[in-house]
């Protein structure tokens, strides 16, 4: 295990955890939420809003951070943490997710994958081993190895194959990665010297294959793991039945990252399955659509109803946006297209996020995370009111 | 003089005045600098950033909001301050310069101009007395004269003309205004009832003109008196020459307020001229395009030189931009298009601007007002380093 990796489990309620996870640059209370910040930014705020929110630790994605600025730029800035100004934990991904998402003529082989640059069509290589360099250069106090993502719903031929060659990227990924944190590697100066690796476990929805995924990057060995390929289409009870299916055979003393997810009721439903870590776009996202979580369901601010509604988005929040400001001033600004109207609901949806895994942790603390699940998906409907 | 409107002249320096404007919702410290909030937003920030800023005062404008979402609808909210959640001073202008630069067919009579809204095309009248009306239910502290601006160059008759019928609405406005602030009009309820009103100096470029607009403005008595149609392309001297030449004329027991300066140099030289109120949207709109401003002059962010400099925007500047960011994670920011690249810029610019009025009201209170104007002019060139 890294040098700065510690993984403190505090209390559990049934499948529930409590953590705290010491990384290089600080702790992270879990179960943690992680605002994404795709360019070294989180869309709509800045990053001392969102330190003031209380983030413990942020997001940033390596596709595009190598694309643009450059991981070698930021390497000479000291890193991300002194590039971007935010002092707390980072996690970076592989830039796996964004290659089968976003890159133009894709061509993957066991090397790796090539494709062009959705900026500029310059050709350019991901690979298990140069994920890690880049993310070596990034700094991030957790790097995720490099997978592939196959798309929902997958053929069993086709998870198996993708399972199969994650698997072999981890040990080329760990080796690395293990070669660069011992020292071994003299020509890749350290931006975080306690960097922290996690592998990611695939298979899609079949539970024979996140059988094997688990085993074969367990046995590879990371300081956590990741259960990556969910929320990526498939029903909700799939997600949540393969969450949990997986989580279970993950070692306890180790936190588990449901990359992806998801709306604020599957943060509940996958905690509750053991997930200790998340990551999702969809607060700062659907903030900028004018969407706005409360905790009795999501609002459409543009809806006629909000007009001259003087209460704030959510009367039971304690977040910038809902001290200060009403809805009838939110849905002006978000009708007459200012930019302003991001930020207050990305403050917001953002602090909902937060809090609602605030008060995941308080519950597993005092032992009544059952009763506040419970509590939270009866209030809670997915369906916008609006 | 409206029961809610003071201004102290606490000491002067050659031209310049120090003085302490005292309005229904609080006392704005002058020189000041008024941050242009068109539609109830100041772009790119939040007004809880305006407030931490250090602004005094803030400028909406009657046209936008009449527009959308509607002043009936700030009205039944209980007014602009209420509405956007803004507790300090409101100045809005009255919509004239926006019915002259952005509304379309356009028709301009003795009794006001009909025009459509460039939003939805539907037709609408702004008259002297409407003008009044809508700035009665935004509910301001203080309200801006309906006048008539025409563009530059203008042609010394039809500037005589423009001229002369403002001062005819002047006198309309005026006791249009008085009724209301009176009481003597019952069915228009009072968002703000120590709304104070200024009256407009226009005459273009030409000094007899402004000699004319000023003694029958005056002769009409407002609670104070803003020089309108500069700062709409003229040369910098025409503007400095007839700002000096009008502001001489003002009553010196009034404050003096030049419409729509301007570069920073500017807001110098114009109180070196006697002028104690400014509004502009470079700032702000700069900020958007990347251009910061620093003591030595602008730079434009997206300089390929910033790509790699660790330095803050302006190194001896103390705003929460420069206090945290390097000129390398804002270029980032810009070329990336991230939206957080806008609100940061626009925290600087504006605390620039605003930091800029806080040494000019220092140096008048400590009577070094010409040594610092002297430094300030040195320091400062208008011509971007980038």
């Amino acid at each position: 295990m890294s040098a700065r990796f510690e993984f403190e489990l505090i209390a559990t309620s049934g499948g529930a955890r409590r953590g705290r996870l010491r990384l290089a640059h600080g702790d992270v209370e879990t179960p943690a939420f992680m605002p994404v910040g795709t360019r070294a930014a989180i869309k709509g705020v800045t990053l001392a809003d969102v330190e003031a929110l209380g983030a413990d630790i942020t997001l940033a994605n390596t596709y595009h951070l190598h694309l643009r600025p450059g991981d070698d730029l930021i390497a000479r800035a000291g890193g991300l943490h002194r590039f971007m100004s935010w002092p707390r934990p980072i996690l970076t991904d592989s830039g796996g997710y964004q290659v089968f998402s976003l890159a133009e003529r894709r061509k993957l082989s066991e090397d790796g994958v090539t494709f062009q640059s959705h900026l500029d069509g310059r050709a350019l290589v991901l690979s298990p081993e140069s994920a890690v360099d880049i993310q070596w250069r990034l700094g991030a106090d957790v790097a995720m190895m490099f997978d592939e993502c196959p798309s929902w719903p997958a053929a069993h031929d086709a998870a198996e194959a993708a399972m199969a060659r994650t698997v072999r990227w981890a040990q080329r990924g760990r080796d690395r990665f293990l070669a660069l944190s011992e020292g071994r590697v003299t020509d890749l100066p350290a931006s975080n010297p306690g960097q922290a690796q996690f592998g990611i476990i695939q298979g899609s929805t079949f539970k024979d294959l996140r059988d094997r995924s688990v085993a074969g990057t367990v046995a590879v060995g990371f300081e956590a793991y990741a259960i990556g390929g969910l929320s990526v289409g498939e029903p909700t009870e799939d997600m949540y039945a393969v969450t949990a299916h997986t989580a279970a055979q993950l070692p306890a003393d180790r936190p588990r990252y449901l990359m992806g997810a998801g709306m604020p009721d599957d943060l509940v439903e996958s905690v509750a399955r053991g997930i200790d870590l998340f990551d999702c776009v969809l607060p700062t996202r659907n903030a900028r659509n004018g969407q706005l979580f409360t905790r009795t369901g999501p609002i459409a601010i543009k809806n006629a109803r909000y007009a001259e509604d003087p209460l704030p988005p959510d009367p039971d929040c304690g977040c910038p946006t809902c001290r200060r400001y009403s809805r009838a001033y939110l849905r002006h600004l978000f009708m007459a297209g200012e930019m302003t109207a991001a930020t207050l609901n990305t403050l917001h949806n953002l602090y909902f996020y937060l809090d609602t895994m605030r008060g995941i942790r308080k519950a597993i603390e005092f032992g009544t995370f059952d009763s506040f699940r419970k509590t939270f998906l009866e209030t809670y409907s997915r369906r916008p009111s609006a």
